[in-house]
């Protein structure tokens, strides 16, 4: 984004290198719908509009990726699942239709965990997805798609969404950078819900100054979706003094220790007042995070389920009929808790941001249906949420940040998490920290 | 009240009357706990402070009887089951600690329907209350014990609690005024819940002055009562203009043809601008209230109901167990009903006031299982919430005054309900009604 902001690329010089490196990469499975002359002929609108030095905005031009789960007018929406028609829809998403509005291309949809309902991107009516990193290793998802073309270097942002982590996953599992903002702050509107008491977007990127660029698109009230009633665009990134971090454990927060080993180094990289803080009860949180999920996702799908059962891969309706059985008390216990979570992470006393590794194990590898760490033998669905659902239950503003490597070269994410709302001072304190892990700075 | 403050009488005198007349209209049933000692105790020490010139409020030495779901240090509290123990709690409710503070004497606890979970108070395991107007028929409930106190003109006011009308059916039924603020301006500390998102506190009293008296001590925030948090104390009443009434119509609200006549005739008397609107959906809307309830309750009992369900009737253990029964997409759907009937009367135009009857029917005869009206046969429970239940699951301020009665002598009442937190508004617009129906103002 730097090079077209001086004029050192020209738009459709960007979108001929992102195509061709597409075609690169085409293995990975990335695109669920790409089409070359479309983006090329929006390049050439921004070409004339940069020439007449009349840029739209500061990202007049650049290529974004948008995962298949925003509606577009131009490119089918179909959540990776069978349910729904190959035709574009008639209207953008709020966070698509602002990105084209500051002349942003509209590159291309991406490939995602069937409907978001998973975190590994192997369901999917297009296929799984490859980590640019190592090809037999899957990218996590649901966001998974937009993952795979931000780290193959196609293009330097891409749209997600995040229920449980999908913007974040796939952002650790392939070593990028991956914001989920506070509950409300963005519009979902136009964006296929899994469970909307837990549903944010969130953006996917090389570097954590380009989610900076986009940000101003991203965040503020909509009209369209009445959560963002009280949001604000975004303001200006403070220069935090010391900010304070809690690194949390406990049962239930374990990690292996290679991503342990890998996050303490960075920790200690970071030169910041990092203090471990024990959490306690997450098993009763997460199966909270679970209910609700499960709940409103089949609350949602409910109908469609009913009319053609077909539309569904047999895992996808396996949970959506296990959703049904749950009964309202278990959902009240569940709206109970995560009052509870929020209160808690808000009591640990006065921090600028959480911090957790975003997985606790390095990518997996594709087919792998298991993962053994701390002592724990969990399913790979469940090590991909490990500890991402905890700022979708508590509806924090989240951020995985690339803070190393494992042994055999996958990448390890820091996630950091902040108040409520307070997205500006947790960006401020995750730029600190990138300086310090990424930039030697 | 007014005589208290001219000193017309003293507290001790007030106090004798009342338990003087708690003695000939025992019949009733209307208390369950009153221990004429400790009445004439707090008298005695209203009528010392009184003497010396320096009351504690307006209304030190007002006496007021107190529903037995609200907790005591000086009564027990039982919700009229079984399941309680026969002990005085070692706290006050926060509006009865307020009450106290301010001189009022603690009366004594009416009786109620079991755990308020029924609107006729027919069950209750200090038996049924009976009608001053006729004990023939039924007072309704929940908070039956404190209309019938009331009403029998033992004691001035009394406190009540409503989930779909409790405080607003005995009012209607037995011709009294019965006030419900706006969810969350009054706190419920101290009061045992039936189902937490529909629960007001409420007053019932003979004279609209009185619950005006009343409120300074009632409305609030309560930092014991998080749903408290953004209440407000008692602002001053308005003076309105012309109040635009909307008369609410539509398939689910029919009455009877007998209160539809009373209600007709005093709506005119009122000199109000009342336009009828109808509402659409009210049937979908009323199950919604009722999964709410059902869910909400049972995740309240649940775990008492496990270790002993003797301490249930068997008609409150059947409510119970239904309420287990209701899934969480159940639950989901009820939830957005409820926001799309806030939204829908919010956006029925420009009113200050909503108005129905308090109930379809006038009080029925004991042991009348079902109601027969406007082409409508529901049961005699239905009947009570019948148009009550809107108020609390919009969350709306809702008053019943009386406003006439039926050929037989049966007391019919008017429900006037405002916009949430706008409970002054609403008062304002009863004050006027009130004035014009049943003063000639």
């Amino acid at each position: 984004m730097a090079q077209l902001a001086r004029g050192a690329v020209t738009p459709s010089l960007l979108a001929e290198r992102a195509l061709a490196r597409a075609g690169e990469c085409a293995g990975l499975n990335a695109f669920v719908a790409l089409d070359a002359a479309h983006v090329l002929r929006q390049a050439a609108e921004a070409d004339a509009r940069r020439s007449r030095g009349s840029p739209a905005s500061p990202i007049d031009g650049v290529p974004i990726a948008v995962k298949d789960n925003y509606l577009t007018i131009d490119y089918p929406t179909t959540a990776c699942s069978r349910a729904l028609p190959l035709e574009p829809a008639g209207v953008d998403a709020t966070i698509v239709a602002n990105l084209r509005r500051a002349g942003a291309i509209i590159f291309g949809k991406t490939n995602m965990h069937e409907w978001a309902y998973g975190a590994t991107n192997a369901t999917s009516s297009f296929g799984p997805t490859r980590n640019p990193r190592n090809p037999d290793h899957i990218t996590g998802g649901s966001s998974g798609g937009s993952g795979a073309a931000v780290a193959a270097g196609v293009v330097a942002a891409a749209l997600g969404s995040d229920t449980g982590g999908s913007v974040r996953i796939p952002s650790g599992a392939c070593g990028i950078y991956g914001f989920k903002p506070s509950y409300g702050r963005a519009s979902r509107h136009g964006v296929l819900p899994l469970s909307w008491s837990l549903d944010a977007p969130g953006l996917l990127a090389a570097a954590l100054e380009d989610i900076l660029l986009l940000l101003p698109y991203f965040l503020g009230a909509d009209a369209c979706d009445p959560t963002t009633a009280r949001s604000r665009p975004l303001e200006p990134i403070p220069d935090l003094d010391a900010p304070r971090v809690l690194n949390l454990v406990g049962n239930g927060l374990e990690r292996s220790a290679e991503v342990d080993q890998v996050m303490s180094t960075a920790l200690i990289r970071t030169g910041l007042d990092v203090t471990d803080r024990e959490v306690e009860g997450a098993a009763a949180y997460f199966a909270a995070w679970e209910a609700i999920l499960h709940c409103e996702a089949s609350s949602y799908h409910g109908a469609q389920l009913d009319r053609d059962p077909s539309g569904y891969s047999p895992v996808t309706r396996a949970h959506l009929e296990a959703g049904r059985m749950l009964t309202g008390v278990d959902l009240l216990k569940a709206q109970k808790l995560r009052g509870q979570l929020m209160a808690h992470l808000d009591g640990l006393g006065d921090w600028d941001a959480l911090v957790l590794p975003t997985l606790p194990v390095v990518a997996p590898l594709i087919g792998d249906e298991w993962q053994s760490f701390g002592g724990r033998k969990v399913t790979t669905q469940d090590s991909m949420t490990w500890f991402c659902w905890i700022g979708n239950l508590a509806g924090l503003p989240c951020i995985s940040i690339p803070c190393g490597a494992s042994s055999n070269g996958l990448p390890v994410g820091m996630m950091l998490m902040g108040r409520p709302g307070a997205d500006e001072h947790l960006l401020a304190v995750a730029r600190r920290v990138d300086r310090r892990i990424n930039m030697g700075a």
